[in-house]
């Protein structure tokens, strides 16, 4: 029996992590006879685009330099599947491929969107009594995926942005006049991104001063509030924000002033918070004021991932195929962490209680002004950004497997 | 016979290394006895906020950790010096706290506006007879002093770029859709930032397609007919602009069209250049784009600093001293490629050569079309970036000296 593995959703520093981990795990199963790519998900899938991946990744090497590729290396898709009740062609035509290559066991590494998928193939094959086993294996730099104590490629993205906000904050310090920068940071429900932000200055006392979340509303006359204060302390301020801070009445900061596009979920495409804000404080404030989104730097910055998030990543990727060969299906792979000092345990949960959720930033983990984050919070994201890998650079820059095999 | 330095206009990630390369060479001079240091330039000088770098930095280990911490460490300032000719005043306040600390020697690491002051000071002290040595130290990522071959900050500056830019290239090339992003660079005048963003396409074939520099009219039509024609050979096109890009009447691009656009406080608003495209792209053709400013990280990315570049920066900083030693004053400390393969010396120019001049990138680095750089461009560019220092690491995050001693 063969196995394939599929990538979905937006690309992170860690998906090709548990791409390896995937491929490391099935080649040494043996249940497992051949591991297939699908290119572009199930989108490619549906075309026939598909990969031999056993055959791809027999070395060591290549499957090292796989574990710090930024972005997805089967390519990716942001297609969802119908209800099955309503529409069971796309189903026959998916089985029908598998049947074609002796597929029976199927591993989807995405986030909450892709887990609907995991979860309609698990009710389509459970319903129908095929014997197929489907996994889903988490990732999403948001972080906002339930029933696991964090996603493989938060880590990367929280180091990236605790580093580069540290870099900023000592930037901005060397004038004298008064100045504000905000930084706006990923996250458009959840402010676990954001939330990274706080490192530098709690360990090092120069970094964010101020930190707004979308898990409370924003009060634009507060925010001015603390930034005045914050001023009277220090010349230079430095602001996070996530991109999808919203008002009392749920509305995105600044969003009449915004397009309105949607992607194909139907999600409000939201750019420029920060640039919004920094117009307010030149208007309320008058002071110098500049804003930076930190934008896809966040997710795919391959160069400074954490070694605890890759390891971590390569390790649910095994996981998920050892799930399979447990014989579970229509689950999701998860991360735990154990009590006491900084460590982790796999376990899995039906994809149905994961699908299209959203883990937000708890309560206790945002100050009493709701212009911070608390230190149970700092203690929940060190450890996932700590230690450093090798990167091998030539030519002056990181050498990546070529994407598109 | 005490000596001083100082730092001034933007920061950079090698700044701090040129400043190590002061206080390295000061410390072995006969002819210094010590060396202070100016907080905020010549700014916080007329203000007496002055302290004592041989006595801070007496050991190899902060100054190493000095050579990879970004941003000025001294603080910095804008301030020009008015001519003498009309306003000696001002002269007269430095040269008495000069006299005040036995100060003989000079020195300033900056770009163009700091080489005037250089310029200024020389000038002063040739006419009133005045032995004191003054010599700047060019600095800058722009790369635009003229009479250097290169610029300390720059390499480091183009290697954060060339990575981001392969990163980014890699996270966009996942998606099948038609879809344009676009990055846009510092530069408001030369393009010499911009050009690094050709060398992952030059060396790995993915990176940025199409690169314009300000150094060439940019013409909208001709663009969208570039991005046009890049569409038809491959999904995922990378654009690359600098912020400086103009028309033919030397307008900003976007600014005219712009200039009714007022912000939600009714402030004239100026979109980024990039942002503009995007919209452009959007209207013309009608794709997926988006666009991404590099922004701040571009001058602070010290964790993925060019060896090169810190290397030579260190050295540039203690070859002004020497000129000093030497009873050179009103130069700046230059430096000059050798023929055949890299490696540099190094040598000096008048400050009054070299202050608010500009050097852009030459007409033969620039390709027909206007849309990229020559292979020549490259191999000026590659040696620069070459090389990676060993950073610390601590809770996650790079260890820096801490600013504002």
């Amino acid at each position: 029996m063969n196995a394939i593995v599929g990538q979905s959703g937006g690309p992170t520093s860690a998906i090709n992590a548990t791409l390896s981990g995937v491929i490391r795990q099935a080649c040494k199963s043996e249940k497992i006879d051949k591991l297939y790519g699908m290119k572009n998900g199930i989108e490619g899938l549906l075309m026939g685009n598909i990969v031999d991946l056993s055959y791809l990744f027999n070395d060591e090497k290549s499957l090292s330099l796989l574990e710090t590729t930024p972005s997805s290396a089967l390519g990716s898709c942001r297609k969802k599947l119908p209800d099955f009740n309503a529409d069971e062609e796309i189903y026959r035509r998916l089985f029908s491929i598998f049947k074609k290559y002796d597929i029976g066991y199927f591993f989807y590494i995405g986030g909450n969107d892709s887990m609907d998928t995991i979860k309609k193939l698990g009710e389509y094959v459970r319903n129908k009594g095929i014997d197929f086993k489907v996994i889903g294996v988490p990732k999403t730099i948001d972080n906002d995926l339930v029933e696991t104590d964090h996603t493989p490629g938060y880590g990367s993205a929280a180091k990236f942005i605790a580093t580069a906000i540290k870099e900023i904050a000592c930037d901005c310090s060397v004038y004298t006049i008064k100045a504000v920068t905000i930084v706006e940071l990923m996250g458009r429900d959840a402010g676990w991104l954001t939330a990274s932000s706080a490192l530098p200055k709690y360990y090092y006392g120069l970094g964010a001063d101020l930190i707004y979340l979308p898990e409370r509303p924003f009060s634009q006359v507060e925010f001015i509030k603390h930034v005045k204060a914050m001023l009277e302390k220090q010349p230079n301020v430095v602001v996070a924000v996530s991109e999808g801070i919203k008002d009392a009445n749920g509305e995105y900061v600044g969003a009449s002033s915004q397009s309105g596009v949607q992607d194909a979920f139907g999600h409000k495409y939201l750019a420029g918070t920060a640039k919004y804000l920094e117009s307010l404080v030149r208007h309320e404030i008058g002071c110098k004021v500049r804003s930076v989104e930190l934008n896809l730097p966040q997710r795919c910055s391959a160069h400074i991932v954490s070694a605890t998030d890759i390891d971590e990543s390569v390790a649910v990727g095994a996981y998920a195929v050892k799930l399979a060969e447990m014989g579970e299906t229509g689950k999701m792979a998860t991360i735990v962490r154990k009590d006491g000092e900084y460590g982790v345990e796999f376990s899995c949960i039906d994809a149905k209680d994961v699908a299209n959720k959203v883990k937000y930033v708890p309560a206790n983990y945002i100050n009493e002004d709701g212009n911070n984050v608390t230190e149970e919070c700092i203690r929940y994201i060190t450890p996932l950004i700590l230690g450093e890998k090798s990167i091998s650079y030539e030519n002056g820059m990181p050498v990546h497997l070529k994407i598109g095999f």
